[in-house]
């Protein structure tokens, strides 16, 4: 009755947890989520030609902007290649329906965000690790390299630069997608990878999630001249194009003369949290875990001592009132045991400190 | 280097066009936009919360409200089985995720929505015709049939309850799409086909693009228990979940005292358009063409005396500062030449009488 490829559907795992963020107590280092201290009170001046039909390629004036700031980046993306996205999960689809076909190999970070991994493994991809000092055996790599998903690395300089050269020489497709670029406390080389490519196809995606709301699902990419006009006919057939109205409220805080320095205090403002979870980490996961201190994103990652099945520890943490992501959903083949992602930006300190500590007891008690 | 799929990517005449809306003094008979007039002014309230993350399925007070819409008019669509949407594009790409494999047949009027085409068609859809009076000769009917895109017509309470039961014992699935039954201008049947339903499997989907404001992008569907939890996988995969500002617009204004006032004065509206219309077709256009005032909808739908493919009318039309649609991209196999789609909501009476004139002088011209 069903398609071939619905054999793949799974529920995700994160999307079920976030049902659970709202219940009184519950604290959360589950999902990617902004504190809700740092959202926007933009006043929205709701002009009707906002509200009516636009063009699938986004506001001519948003594109102008989001180009200008790729080519600071020194990405090849003029206004004409640039594509505004309903939040950039829709970036993912686009690109797996340009690409995947069942078995078609696609080369990732092992592991990886998990959403993404859904999304190609339902159109059929079949997964091959990601070696950054050689050529993707993939006609087709996603990579998050500035603050990875889930263990917040940032890829050197070196890694960078090779990937870049591998991509090009070998034809190679890269999709880059760097959604936390703008949430760095520490000195890492944040240049694209798509800024160090001579030719060849490549999608790098951002998103405006991280860095004003992801209330409004607003995203973007921009592609290479021999990928841009089919990921635009593919836009279409999705959603004929994109909230206008997110699109204004979007293009009016980012060209707006507070913007740099909104970006300066979130980058602060988590930095902090940053800091108290991992004071908080080291309180009650010393001699239990290890991990490293990121330099930007939103998540930390731990590897436990013991290869304990974390999504066997779920329910009893939810039933406490704590909510993680297991590690293991992260993998696209099989999974390390022993790991979670840790999100420390939603909650304060009280909330982290609770949350740890419960978390560090039901280890204990296993 | 694509994948199988891409080789039925074209891009959509409907969205190229409208990019040539916003020319100065451009007539455009072509897209289903709702006059600007029509667009409301809501007053914004931005919440914070209203710009976090939300849950896949939508909103839980937008779902309810919808929930008790559908049950008003027969469905069986409690709000646990009502699905947000980014505009009912959306739905589509969804409903082909679920169904469509290269070669599968799904039975369509003919002519159709053609971005409903392009999409099912780029998931590999092998069309057949429906009979309204036999069963369908495929796992998936997808039909709008109260005020259908681009006829107009409305179908039947016989056909209506003959394809009820035919998707019912036939074991066909009914993908039924309303986005217009609330532009109604004259006496039909509009009871959905989906509450006709005594069991089976079926989709229904409606939009408020035409009744508030399509720049918003939100549409719903509900469906029966054996395809839901799917369609909300599906969601998550595609771009998390709809826009909760959008959402949150919505659940106000169609909450508010003032809604039933609103669709009232908006059927007005384009009743009186619709007439307008009407009348300069008569004066422009009688003695070559034929056509149905429609009782509901956006959309005339032009027969012309000759077979001319009006394709090749278009690019002239377009320097002459009118556009439309060719009727030849709405048949999903060969198309019946000398057909024109021709939107009434959008130009007001003056911009009507010139436009219509000019493609008349260009047909007889020929």
């Amino acid at each position: 009755m069903f398609s071939h490829r619905v054999a793949a559907l799974r529920p995700s795992p994160i999307r079920e947890i976030l049902g659970l963020v709202d219940r009184p107590g519950m604290v959360s280092f589950a999902g990617g989520l902004p504190a809700t201290d740092t959202l926007p009170h933009p006043r929205v001046d709701l002009d009707p030609t906002t509200l009516q039909y636009g063009p699938s390629e986004g506001d001519p004036a948003l594109r102008a902007v989001v180009s200008e700031n790729l080519r600071g980046l020194g990405i090849d993306a003029p206004p004409e290649r640039v594509l505004i996205l309903s939040g950039s999960q829709q970036g993912i689809d686009l690109v797996a329906k340009l690409f995947v076909d069942p078995g078609t190999p696609v080369a990732v970070e092992n592991p990886t965000y998990l959403a993404a991994l859904q999304t190609f493994r339902f159109h059929g991809a079949a997964f091959t690790d990601l070696d950054w000092t050689d050529t993707p055996a993939a006609p087709l790599t996603y990579v998050v390299p500035t603050f990875a998903n889930p263990t917040g690395r940032c890829a050197t300089t070196a890694e960078r630069d090779a990937l870049a050269r591998a991509c090009t020489d070998g034809g190679v497709t890269l999709f880059e997608d760097d959604p936390y670029r703008e949430l760095a406390y520490g000195p890492c080389d944040r240049t694209p990878i798509a800024a160090r490519m001579r030719g060849g196809s490549w999608i790098y995606q951002g998103s405006f999630s991280k860095t004003f709301a992801p209330g409004l699902r607003l995203g973007f990419l921009a592609a290479s001249d021999d990928l841009f006009p089919r990921l635009v006919m593919l836009k279409q057939a999705v959603d004929l194009h994109s909230s206008s109205l997110s699109q204004k409220i979007v293009l009016d805080a980012i060209t707006a003369g507070t913007w740099p320095g909104r970006l300066t205090d979130l980058a602060a403002f988590y930095r902090r949290r940053r800091d108290t979870f991992d004071a908080a980490l080291h309180r009650h996961f010393d001699g239990h875990a290890t991990w490293s201190t990121p330099d930007g994103g939103l998540f930390f990652w731990l590897r436990l001592d013991r290869p304990v099945d974390t999504r066997t520890l779920l329910p009893e943490a939810i039933t406490r009132n704590v909510a993680f992501m297991p590690g293991e959903e992260f993998y696209a083949g099989e999974p390390r045991l022993g790991t979670l992602r840790l999100n420390f930006s939603h909650a304060d300190a009280d909330a982290t400190e609770r949350g740890l500590r419960t978390l560090a007891d039901l280890l204990t008690e296993q």
